[in-house]
């Protein structure tokens, strides 16, 4: 699109990174397939290979326990079901627990039987109810499986950062399995898998900078897996067939390498975001910001203008040249009221405008959201008067 | 690679077509989710939507009934399920048929139940056994769901032709649903689902000059579905969730449109296969080259040297700058019998090599293999002297 619009939805899909576009060019040359042992097939392999190294680091993981997917969505149906393996034993999982707040890719349950999956509440502030979690976690019979919990690290819409630790103690003293989405989190906070933050993270190379197309479930160790879903040649270990989107993967790694490289640079994101908050409160004194009270994600806002319904104010936007989201963007054109203001309690607001930012940002891009949002008010002051 | 190499591996993956890397860098440019609704969301929309035609008209299928994959092996284990849907109400499959020359995509049944799954034999031509296909369809009970076969329309070894005509009307006459792996014929041969070639089309980009990350179902109707596998935000109609691929899709709709458009040249790649043939049985001529009485696709050979071991053979290639690869590469660096071969009762030859040609294979690289060949059999000679 010409520079001259305003792209403020990095949570819907981040703008390429030039890295990620140099190392796509360079990785479209090879014509081979990674899984050809001629020269051409492993020239392939490395690209691949390069790419999971940077994966690993951008969140303390082992490149060993990189599987490549085709992106986020396929990668949390994967991982939700109740078919696992202990290495050649299968294991069933006895529930699913998610959050009522989570993206649709973790709160429709994945492939998990719907009878056996449990949804935990968030607060006014979106952050998850603990206490919740751990009631339902011990509702799991001593003769039963292990409960496979689910919930998103940072929120799509609020830019909620949740109590990972705390979760983590949680589900690990229950014996449960834990499984973050760290979609809108990774190359925006530091994430540590050397630590101990998950059992399973899932990641979206399109947000964070890469090509859509590619994703990744990075694992703790490599006993406790998922059976596959996808199944045929036997790539990635066996846990994922298909040929390996060479291409978006070295996007991919080459977002993630630029991620981690630039993750000090998130405090000049959130200063961004800081400002854009100022704007809004100056120009909209009656918005409302929601989950501002928790921690949050440093490029994401979402707030509530009274009197405006959010799709209306969106279009207006949209017109103004300004590219922002009403909730978020998960499906075609679906346009609704937002799940996860629901969840918070916040139902009966008319919906919320969120604005995402990031590595792309600028200060022409604050300006023009500035002068967008002066128009909508005005407009809102004319009909009021 | 440099282009000093033969490549002559477009089974594997075809060579990137020029129309389709510019149709990938246009829509890298387009930073958005495609279900965004502002203006670059749209845009990003548009080019989903313009594949989908080009996609569809490669096969004589409807845009409607076309759902954009990762890939064929993604596109194999969402149909391969005995979970399908006539509309709302769930519907299931009986029993799951396919072929023992299958690519391992389709041959290892993807997510339907082990114990229902039968194997349909070949000959010693690569076809598929009409009669037992038939016997095997018989075997089901009346009060049973319909069958499902699934099985190659072109075998990615041997690029032999299943008269799927016949096998269309046999499965019909049965109630069953056909699926056919048309990932080798599609951009080789012309394919017209609205003449009813199939229930359902698996396709691949990269294996029609395509770029990786992309394949797609392509349906007869849009009524009778399996199951979703990827669960989440609603994309394609509910049948697979997550962000499009805008990127890889955008570039396998304009290798879908160059197929096309250059299936007329399939007849000069015919010529030089035939030449490929030519030359393998005037330097060895013991060779045995399979599935040649049978109707094949216009850009494979597969060919067996006396005394020469297929993997010994393919690294001497290599090391001569001549991609080829000794069955298929279907998983990573794995070499071992072909499965194909035994299926057509030659699994007593020592593996074969695979020639597969096409749209970006020259004069150059014609001499290159036939001067690797002869170095090849020079010391063959040697060795038997």
């Amino acid at each position: 699109m010409a520079a001259s619009r305003a792209y403020l939805d990095h949570n819907a899909s981040a703008p390429l990174r030039s890295a990620a576009r140099d190392a796509m060019l360079a990785a479209l040359e090879v014509d081979a397939n990674p899984s050809s042992v001629h020269a051409q097939g492993r020239a392939a392999r490395r690209l691949v290979e390069a790419a999971r190294r940077d994966v690993a680091a951008l969140v303390g993981g082992d490149p060993a326990n990189v599987v490549f997917t085709s992106g986020a969505t396929e990668a949390a149906s994967w991982l939700l079901t109740d078919e696992w393996q202990m290495g050649r034993t299968p294991l069933t999982m006895s529930r699913l627990l998610v959050c009522a707040a989570d993206h649709p890719a973790t709160l429709n349950g994945g492939r998990f039987p719907r009878d056996r999956i449990g949804v935990v509440g968030v607060d006014g502030d979106g952050l998850v109810d603990l206490d919740a979690l751990s009631r339902e976690l011990a509702e799991r019979g001593a003769d039963e499986g292990p409960a496979l919990v689910a919930l998103h690290l940072a929120n799509n819409e609020t830019g909620v950062v949740q109590p990972v630790g705390r979760i983590a103690e949680i589900v690990g003293a229950a014996g449960g399995v834990l499984v973050l989405d760290a979609v809108q989190a990774a190359g925006r906070l530091s994430l540590d898998m050397s630590a101990g933050l998950a059992d399973f993270l899932v990641l979206s190379s399109h947000k964070l900078g890469g090509p859509k197309g590619a994703g990744a479930v990075v694992s703790a160790g490599s006993i406790l897996m998922p059976a596959p879903m996808i199944r045929g040649g036997g790539q990635e270990h066996g846990h994922r067939a298909g040929t390996e989107n060479v291409a978006a993967i070295a996007g991919f790694g080459a977002a993630a390498r630029a991620g981690r490289e630039s993750l000090p640079d998130m405090a000049r994101v959130g200063a961004l975001r800081d400002r854009i908050e100022a704007t809004i409160l100056d120009l909209v004194p009656d918005a409302t910001i929601f989950g501002r009270k928790a921690p949050r994600l440093p490029n994401t806002t979402f707030f509530a203008i009274p009197g405006i319904k959010a799709e209306t104010a969106q279009i207006a936007f949209d017109l103004e040249g300004v590219a922002l989201s009403a909730g978020s963007a998960c499906s075609s054109g679906k346009v609704g009221p937002s799940h996860v203001l629901k969840a918070m309690g916040h139902g009966a607001y008319g919906g919320a405008l969120r604005v995402s930012i990031g590595h792309a940002t600028t200060e022409a891009d604050l300006a023009a959201f500035a002068a967008a949002l002066g128009k909508l008010v005005a407009r809102r002051s004319a009909r009021a008067a």
